[in-house]
Order: C-alpha cells, then sequence, then structure tokens
C-alpha cells in the first residue's frame, strides 16, 4: 500500500537492533484518520469472505482492529495478556513469547465471545516472527472458529513470521513487507 | 445516554463485590458501531473545545478513545503501562493503583506526543475511584497542554471518582452514572 509506505519513509525512525520506531502514527501516538484508511484497505481484500469477527492482542493492534471492524460492522474482540477480574469463566488460554518485551505470557479469550460459526479475520499493527499471530491462530482453532486470514500493518519480511503462515496455507496480508532497514543510513527496502 | 443505559441494562451482568461486567460490547468484544455512536456522542459534548487532541491508556479506552478521535479528526495517544524497546527517550511517568488488578503500575507517555499547545481530551472506558484519570491528568499537567475535560463510557458514581474531579473544577463527562447496583436481583440504578 503506497500510502503507508511513504508514511513509513516519512515519520519512522530505525534504531539499532532491528527497530522500527513507528509510534507517530501506529502504536503511541495514533493518526485515526489514516487508520481509517487502512481498516478499508483490510476490507477491500477480505470482503468477500463473510467476515463476521475482528480478533487482536492488547494493546497496540487495538485502534486498527477497530477501524478494520468499523468497516466490516462487525464486532471485534481483543485478546487479553492477563486475567483480571473482568474476566471470568471459561476462557481459551495459549502461551506467546513476546520478542518486544522478552518474556512469556498467556494469551486469553473469553470462550463466550469466540466459536463455531464465527469467520475470523485477526489484525495486528506488526507481524514480526509472528508468536502473537500463532497464539491467536491457535486460538482460533481452538474455539472451532473458520480462520479468514490474517491483516498486518506492516510486516517484517526479514524475520519470516508471514512466511511462514503462507507456507502453511494460511492468508496473510501485510499492508507493507519492509524487507531490510538500514539504521546507519535510515534507508527501507520494501518487498514489492 | 438512554442508548447506553439500555445496552447496560440489557447486556451488562452483575457481579457480587461491585463487578459491572460490559465485556460483551465494552472491555472485551467490542461492539464497534455500537461505540461509534458513542464518540459521536463525546464529540458532540466537547465540540466546541478545540480539541486537537484524544489521550487515554491501555487497553480497555483504546477503542473508544479512537472512535471519538475519529469525530475530532485528531489523533490519539495512548499511554502505556510499562517502557519498551519502542518506547526511547523522554517520558511522562506518574504511578497509578490499580483498581481492577490490584497492583501499582506506571503511566507513560512520549514527551514527544504531548505537550504546550495541545488541548487534550481524555477518554477512558470506565470511571470508578479515578486512579488512572488522575494519573492521565497528572501528565497532562506536566506536559504543559490545556486539559479540555475527561469522558468515561460508564462512571460507578457510588465509588466517587467523578465527583472528586467535578469539586476540582474538571468538567468529568459520563455517558452512563451507576448510582447503585445490587448482583442478587440484578438491578442497576442510574443517575439522571
Amino acid at each position: 500500500m503506497e500510502l503507508l509506505k511513504k508514511k513509513i519513509l516519512e515519520d519512522g525512525e530505525i534504531h539499532e537492533g532491528n527497530i522500527l520506531k513507528v509510534d507517530g502514527f501506529l502504536n503511541h501516538q495514533i493518526d485515526v484518520p489514516f487508520l481509517k484508511e487502512l481498516g478499508k484497505e483490510f476490507y477491500n481484500r477480505f470482503k468477500n469472505e463473510n467476515v463476521n469477527k475482528i480478533l487482536t492482542i492488547e494493546s497496540s493492534g487495538i485502534a486498527i482492529a477497530a477501524m478494520t471492524a468499523q468497516e466490516f460492522e462487525c464486532p471485534l474482540v481483543f485478546a487479553k495478556k492477563s486475567i483480571t477480574k473482568n474476566i471470568a469463566g471459561d476462557i481459551y488460554l495459549t502461551p506467546v513469547e513476546s520478542f518486544t518485551h522478552g518474556t512469556t505470557y498467556g494469551v486469553i479469550v473469553s470462550k463466550q465471545f469466540l466459536g463455531r460459526g464465527d469467520r475470523v479475520l485477526i489484525i495486528d499493527d506488526f507481524l514480526a516472527v509472528g508468536n502473537a499471530l500463532n497464539g491467536l491462530i491457535e486460538i482460533v482453532k481452538e474455539s472451532g472458529a473458520d480462520l479468514v486470514g490474517c491483516g498486518a500493518v506492516i510486516e517484517k519480511g526479514y524475520q519470516g513470521g508471514g512466511d511462514r503462515l503462507r507456507k502453511h496455507g494460511i492468508r496473510v496480508e501485510s499492508l507493507a513487507v519492509v524487507e531490510s532497514m538500514d539504521h546507519e543510513n535510515g534507508t527501507i527496502e520494501f518487498r514489492d
């Protein structure tokens, strides 16, 4: 998506250690009118799939998932990373390793909100090694719902998570795939 | 807001210990088309205040804050509860006690995204004792931005957080104020 590539080149910052900082528009400050356009793009790519539920994981996936759910006029379920007083009863739980935090956490969804008959589109802000997506996919399988596919705003192609999912026959649509970054001269190469 | 009161009565569940469970539409599964209506209501209440930034805190405030930011056509900043690789550099940090989790955490906002000249509307899903809002208000003050007011979807009036803020001259708009709940017979009384 050219609009997104342009935004990444203009507003993104490359830091040492393969960090692409897009916290000016995607995951700390959120450019909501811009994310609305991204939500429309996900809708266009999956509009023939009878999606009736968007699934994401807290926190930075929620805004783009909400903008996407709005286009599908369907509910959004966001998986939680800890059990609170507000989640009671039967849950799906799967362990996930966090690349950003360097820890392991549980991905939790109440059984009440996901199950047979649902056609689920998973949306997240980033796809790198794919741990979060794998956890969400596990939960969709366990629930008996149908997985329509996964949409990521930015995929770090060189970390392989997206391609591993595609090899397993899962439809993965990333609005921009970064193939390489160079923090010394600030360049980014995108997959065509 | 009558639409919201009706929704709470239809879909909310009252549990022992003053828990109002609205995870079917507000903070786990999110009824996005419905939240869009709530976002419009916040816009109507604050539209003359020249709001240029919505501030919330992860995670369950993000969806309603995004729906509100969409109406104002302005960015949303969501405060984080932990420092990640994605937040670097100067930050505002204030400690907040969590009523839901029973712990203390830091509320963190990058200085880059909040400062003098901003007119900030704070949005959250729940207002109970007001700890999260107080933390966000502290950060707005520290940043030199102007606080326009606070909007909460559901205020638990009997916990006093909203009225304490109002006493301090802060404009607080809650779309539904619960005055009392009875988990034994499942009744909810709203403030008029």
